[in-house]
């Protein structure tokens, strides 16, 4: 119907508000947020950055609850709606049968993906360092871990949702053991999610918003000018870090081609909820769910590394904004 | 009365709210809180990580004033119901004669406890670095200062309210020059309060809440179960320090012996009064009340480096809690 | 008609709003903060850190916008009433000849100054590294750039209203390359706005909130009692830089010599508009407007790196202050 | 005809020079040390952490040689006596037809193995951060490289000489941008030298000469008691790193599994050829000749990162002290 | 006979070789340099800031003796003439019945002492973090160790050879975790070696050479114009630190009071093995023995953190230096 | 003579050694170095990066000579051969009349130039930081202290030896309060060597051996070719910084022009006096003098921040190595 399209199924029960007459910016927040406040859980300390996706006549996710301990969990949850959600006390407790794999340490910003026949959900995994932990699932209920992706260090990974030249495909950063002050966008593939190679560089960081790290956000969103890719980018203040997010769209066959990058973000902290909680002044998406018929995008993100927002786009409205405020 | 007791004094005027409904935490806040507000001297910055005691029909307490200069002084202060404060706005000034040691550079962060025949400040001593500094007073107008305990660098010290084995007994936290990243809670006596020696460490930090850096909140408790021990935690996330408070239990004999340590906190910051001011993010307790009748303990702590806050616990539940989710 | 004279111009229009009884500080904020929000322009992430004059029969002011990429640039702007503000949604863009200072990198923190005969702009100016940059104005539509007052690293630069021993003068504060730990502010003599020495050492960083690094703020004042320079000091807290404003008075005719020196700060962050934004806990001084007449002065600050703010005095309160709570 | 057995094929012309009498260490140097002065090509700053093999009747091998941009290139070398070597005066050039690999960066410490039926080259290898290259030659001539190993960022990896369970086998170092304060050694297969995973973890450093990080050093060799693992570990003393080097028995079937890893260090820093250059205070080997007949090691390491030198051992003494003076 | 007196014993078999004649110093080294290897014990990395004692017709001493694990430990060890050593190849296990005390961790720059009627050693102790361990001896065959002295972190723990003012007296160096980028000499007394007190600060570093840190050196010498105390001075080049020493007088009843102190050194690293080895340009004394009758001063120091050397001076000259080169 | 011209006077008896034969280098190293050993003064540590003239019918110079305070100072010097030389034992000591300027903190890194009528020196001065100090002299003996030219903080001032456009010029590196660890070489001219301004950026940091920073060395030498630039350049090992040399040549009427600049280095710490000291691995040029009849120059360079080393170059053999080996 638009200028532009969404490769994939309609979603009509997709959670939207208009954007209020007035505001010209090309995403806007929802009333709700936070929709998933810290203490949704009686033992959880904060819930945010976390995964959502269709799942029977409503949804499912993946969410990150950091416990009183401040210890970095995740948890499935069920919603009728995308905006409220019943999140299961217990945090995911994985089948695995390999030895090393199988020892948990912590676990910590899920993304989750449908491909072919199941979900696959990827999360930033500790493994004598942060890794790409991968794992899958019919019913979020009995989750299957697989090999890590990668050698530490490395945050960030992102399937895609659809093989690409017949592999698996990934984006991820790679980063150190502590608060990385660097990071770039790499893409890899694998045939089989147990070997990775075919490394390629996708993106580095550059000016002002973005200038010290950048990674993946959401799965990346299939459409005809390429795929939709929504990142967050890190600015060193004298006071610390700011997490702001834009968007980039990729070549669909060789996705470590960029078609175009928003030079101006798409969306940074100003409201109380994402500039004061347990980390200030971010905004860190990780997950969209999307409308093919309408356009529709909704964006999850963390606030403040608190809490769970939602905010709103529309796919023409978006990707014109990517192309005309690009720079590569 | 309860499940567990508290070895001392009755205190009828314990400040005190009842657990609001439907809060199923161990510990609850004020709804008077900030109960000192930053201004509450004309010429204070801020008002906080505070000492009070039970004194005569009331209360008496010494308090953390950083003047307009964020020059860090401790001022005397009286309170009918421990909650309404009036402080001198003078600081203290103490009587001394050792030549070194009565050149004041700063003081902070104190604590105050009846020990036998008297009230003793423990603070954050400026002596060619931060040390811990020892006062006496029997009416919080004239203070005689002693010497300090420990060479520098050390902070958050903090005597046991009776004698151990014969000595006076001290919690510290030796500590470097600035914004120390690490800290141990260590135990040491005193036969004098003038020397001091068999220093034992007591606790390390460890996993997340508390991984930066420990160190002693309030005067020990003195309970059936042990010493319970009120203490904050460190994490540091990338936008800095998050201090939060747990508690542990420590032999009655050999305080330097962990009997159980929560896993979870007890506090961590939530509020604004606890996220936004000169140090966002921080809950920090320096003194409770209790009343062994009741089992209720009145715990006062800093929020934000900036102001006053009072919050509270019953014993039974609390000592249940430290058990029931400890690690050691 | 005060106890002391600011030497000047009358400025009937100048903003006011009167101190609230009850009130005892000597700087009042204004209660329509922020003056100016963040997205007054519908293409800026912030603005803050802006210099305002009197022009015409109402003010014109240079503001800094950073713009939704977080580049930082600065725009003129124009206003009846010095509260209410049309800024020009397209940055400034200097008329120059010199081909490498021609070539803009960034540009922020401006200030405002009327010589002789005419408006000059001085800003920090990205130089291959922060230095300070010189433009005049007659009428605050066409700038003309001149050569760059110092090498980097600078910050801070600040004109002085009049020629001092037949020279231009200007305070700055000599930085590094990236979020400086350290800064004094030094004096430097120029004959013609195209070369500049006779550099003097104005003052130093010392205890407590500007212990870490010092900077002018608005244009000074001249007074009766000196010049009345109004600067921010900076504090680094475990959770990053406090930044807060006293002010001083400098020696008539050799102004790097100090008469006097606020001990404490004058104003400091404390309202949520100073404590949250892109910079928690700043205020930063830029601009001043005064009334020889009433003795009024309008000072102009930036709040969290984020927004405009105003705050105001009375000059015989104000040197009063300094002087009763100097410390050379 | 020793206790332990190397398995391979014998070695009769190794470089060998016999243990001094009076000599009581484990490992001795070569009198002839250091074998590659830094001045041996005219355009070379330095020629060090190299690795050789046997090849036809003598070897050859892969050189790190900084040139004077101190740019980090590798060469191939021809030696008949393995300590007499032509180096070639250009560095070696890669066939490569993926576009992102071929584009050089820079290139450092090579390892050389023969696997089935050719040699195989690893080396640090500048791809948007350092990361593994992997090449293959037939007669250091022409190579050929394949896909990078991992992302970055990654140091010293080390193939294993013979498939592993169907698999190739490398050891590797995950690493940062810089000059990596940590390190463990992992362990990762891959079916075909494109996509690699199955990560485990080896080694961790740990107390004194290897408590900063460690590496693999040689291509491991393999006896009758395990792989021998020659690896570098890592102090850091107040004036910088110290590199020395140790060893260790790996689990034959299963490598990440450690048998033996000896305390104290085989080799340190003493001669002035390691203690004084480039980088002060280095031994670094990266290969190693082993004859199964004589049990004869000959080891090739790096003299401050500046010099090619060579120890030897004899493979009973080795292993026994390394089961003697093991701790896991 | 000389002009100033060392109070104490005659030495007749003090080690002594004269000035080279044309050395205008007023320290001049030993031709035998160093006088003990890295390698005197089959297990030694370095032998180096050691402490030595007359002892029965000969001498006795305390080394430190880093082991090829790169371990910390001291060995005692005998000599006759004080130039050569015989070094017991184990470590000294010390007698302790203190729990916590007794579990060893590391130990390393000891310093001996005759008080009263036994031989005290101290030396930097891992107790959780370093700080000063305390043994006697009477044979240097059996030590005993009593409680460390202070809490953490501490390092250059040197008692005065008799008490002052009828208690044992100590200087120390209140330190960090790690290589300590700052530190003052402080001065502590004690009744009985278990409890410790009345902390006094004696000197801070400044300029130049002593511009990072200080530390006391060998045992106080008591002369007839104070206590002579040689302490070295750490400066931070680009390259790291370099480590000197010079001297000062104290006085003899109030010690913490410093009567001179040099403004230049008396020795810096200018020797190969002084400037090349484990810790590159490090001399660092820790004992020196005296001649009431000659006034003849030998100095025993470590050569950079490696080997043991010896140097002279006589105490006429040294006093005088002193006097004459005084900055306080 | 040769294929490019040296524009200046002859140096009949400029220090000259011909270069070695089977030395390809195009810089070659006097075989008397050291020419000034660290301890040539009785109260020097090291007398190193120093500055020499032509004067009268030998040579003067300015020293700079560390005492063994390990404070900086500039001596003055005088030698009939350029080789050997004698330092005046004391340090300048300037007249100057400006307050604030003649307040003497330190001097280091000097250069010496003749412009016109007189001799200049420019060094590093301590001015509330490092800047760049300018004095005249005419014989010597008196130094005139002028102006400071810039603001701190800045090190490597060095004048052209002719005015350009009718302008002193200088070129420096902006540098900051410490061991900074970052560079470029800017332009600057004066009408007056009193004030300053058209600041021109000439040549950043870039691969490998001058990757850190840069810093102009000797005063620029006037060639048929352009100016040529003798200048260093930092990399940063793991263990510190090492500096080489390196040569550009500027356009000769805008010299922040570069017309070449070469890649490689010129020279690299490779001598024991180069790479033991007290700052290890250390070539620093300051001075140069050349012959315009045989095209002979001859290097001044300090060795490890200790000692005083002589280099040859040939000038056609340089120009074309800078011509040959050029990366723009």
């Amino acid at each position: 119907m638009g200028k532009y399209k969404i490769i994939g199924e309609p979603l009509k029960n997709i959670p939207w508000e208009e954007k209020p007459s007035g505001n010209h910016d090309v995403i806007w927040r929802s009333d709700m947020n936070p929709i998933i406040k810290r203490d949704l859980l009686p033992t959880s300390n904060s819930i945010f950055n976390s995964a959502v996706v269709p799942y029977k006549d409503g949804f499912a996710g993946v969410f990150r609850c950091d416990d009183k301990r401040r210890e970095m969990r995740i948890h499935a949850g069920f919603s009728d709606d995308g905006v409220h959600w019943n999140i299961n006390p217990e945090p995911i407790s994985f089948d695995c049968d390999i030895e090393q794999v199988k020892t948990f340490e912590y676990a910590y910003d899920p993304r989750v993906v449908w491909i072919e026949d199941r979900y696959y959900v990827t999360w930033c995994n500790g493994f004598h360092g942060p890794t790409i932990g991968i794992a899958y699932t019919y019913d979020f209920k009995t989750f299957h871990q697989l090999e890590n992706a990668f050698l530490p260090f490395n945050r960030n990974g992102v399937l895609f949702p659809k093989k690409i030249d017949g592999h698996f495909a990934m984006l991820s950063r790679p980063s150190d053991t502590g608060h990385t002050p660097f990071g770039d966008i790499f893409y890899s593939e694998s045939p089989d999610l147990e070997f990775w190679g075919r490394h390629r560089h996708v993106m580095a960081p550059r000016g002002w918003w973005q200038s010290t790290k950048i990674g993946a956000g959401p799965v990346p969103i299939e459409t005809s000018e390429g795929w939709l890719l929504i990142y967050h980018g890190v600015l060193t203040s004298c006071n610390g870090y700011v997490y702001h997010f834009g968007a980039a769209l990729l070549d669909l066959e060789k996705p470590w081609k960029v078609i175009a990058r928003t030079e101006p973000y798409l969306l940074a902290p100003r409201e109380l909820y994402e500039c004061v909680g347990d980390v200030p002044n971010v905004v860190f998406p990780c997950a969209a769910l999307t409308d093919s018929e309408t356009g529709r995008i909704a964006i999850y993100y963390g606030g403040a590394d608190t809490v769970t927002c939602l905010a709103y786009a529309q796919v023409d409205e978006l990707i014109d904004f990517i192309k005309n405020n690009s720079k590569l």
